[in-house]
């Protein structure tokens, strides 16, 4: 496996695959690489064959995270990463530092973004007003980077895949979007770098986003006719109030397509959540 | 030449193309081509050689065009244009309708925007709000459709030369920038499609700008202090009050590089300036 630092050298490797007739799949991470990041890359190698070339990216990107929020206490675990990387048959590892991302040109700093206007409105964009811009910009540096064929994103992060979905094909990159699934501790609980931050009191509690998951996906599936969403949220609020620590931040039914909130919900709709212990933000979404 | 309509075909061309290892030039306009495009073919050719493909577009991007601009009565010669291709010896002409470049995805509009947010401030950004967050949107999606290895722009379009150049670095677009000279007519004016607008009595006094930029070279060059952008603003501004029909939008004096209005003047620095000629705008600039 290789590691490269500099955007440019990163960039004339990828240029020189994409001449050979080689499918590259690009697999972008802010590091601290866990169980769901390893099968991210299982399912890269997967899109572009053994022939292929897989480029996990480790980038913390500043952009996508606001003052308050957690950039500078986000874990760090560098040598356990490239591990992790090289034991899942990665081919290339790109570790740039900040100023390879964001450099100023001819005295002039950084000043181009990119932002989804419609799908990002909603839920996490409505919690972190820049997080979608900051993300958008990067997902289309890293692409223009890595030249990627494939691009693979996790479901555990349901409205950013649609986000960087609609941005590609906005934008025409000539790249396929990959959602891979999310992986779950054995209680339910989305894998994520920030389940680190969790207490050993708060833990045990931590799967209540899955249980919520599971308790609308069954009231609507017993059904015969719609369920309205005021109804559920009522219901999946009650059951957060009564868990030690946890605190509620959104929950929402949506098109899975259009994101659209909706009021009457059906099987092919879906549901996502943010809770709350103390400062740890947890996400989860899940078809109904 | 190759006359292309569909984005795909576009793109999955242009992906062969850079299989193949060969360089591709874009030039990107909105048609109605006159003597200034041709010199811009040519400079694509001389930037990919003659084993290069080069690739005109024609699109009049309704994304650039404030509500009150020009955008319904914008001149259209779309068969003298695909002759001037012809001549100049492009390869492919890309000729996409609206929906090509911004459909609905999933029931979803168009949404994905790219910004950049300090060049784009001054000048034309001013004078029209939303102009270059719709030049940098379309810009982004050509380059992605055509995959240059180099995009050639004029330099009438100094300000929007210098964004798109911000925008290939900032966002790593693996193109290399090439802006050709501006072409003028005998009396100095800038050749520009919105020339056709002018009418009989204004078009004696559009070299008005052409005039402007002399003068304030000579001042500077004649000098051996510093002068003073107010002093020669001054100046400028009775120039063009005495010109029939014409009326001074803006002039400026600036860093080429980072395009920061400057009070003091050297012969490294920049002039650029819009003026109208009844609902007719043109502008032109020039190094010092």
């Amino acid at each position: 496996m290789r590691t490269l630092a500099r955007a440019a050298s990163m960039q004339s490797q990828a240029l020189s695959w994409r001449r050979s007739g080689h499918k590259i799949a690009l697999v972008p991470t802010m590091g601290s690489l866990h169980a769901g990041h390893a099968s991210l890359i299982t399912r890269a190698r997967k899109a572009v064959g053994p022939k292929g070339q897989v480029v996990v990216s480790i980038f913390i990107n500043p952009t996508q995270f606001s003052p308050t929020e957690d950039l500078a206490s986000y874990p760090r675990s560098e040598r356990s990463d490239i591990t992790l990387c090289k034991r899942r048959g990665a081919n290339a590892l790109f570790l740039p530092r900040l100023d390879e991302i964001y450099p100023d040109t001819n005295n002039v700093p950084f000043s181009t973004y990119v932002t989804e206007e419609r799908l990002s409105q909603s839920m996490e964009g409505q919690s972190r007003p820049i997080h979608f811009r900051g993300v958008a910009t990067v997902v289309s540096i890293l692409l223009n980077i890595v030249q990627p064929t494939h691009a693979v994103f996790g479901e555990k992060d349901f409205q950013q895949a649609t986000i960087v979905r609609k941005l590609i094909r906005d934008l025409k990159f000539p790249t396929r979007l990959v959602v891979s699934p999310t992986i779950r501790e054995p209680d339910g609980l989305a894998m994520s770098s920030r389940n680190t931050y969790l207490t050993r009191r708060q833990r045990p509690h931590a799967n209540i986003l899955w249980r919520c998951i599971n308790t609308a996906r069954k009231a609507v599936r017993s059904r015969t006719t719609a369920l309205t969403a005021p109804m559920l949220k009522r219901k999946l609020t009650r059951m957060i109030e009564s868990t030690p620590e946890a605190e509620l931040d959104y929950i929402e039914f949506f098109n899975p397509n259009t994101l659209i909130p909706l009021r009457r919900i059906q099987r092919s709709d879906r549901i996502a959540l943010a809770v709350r212990f103390g400062k740890t933000r947890l996400i989860d979404n899940g078809k109904l």
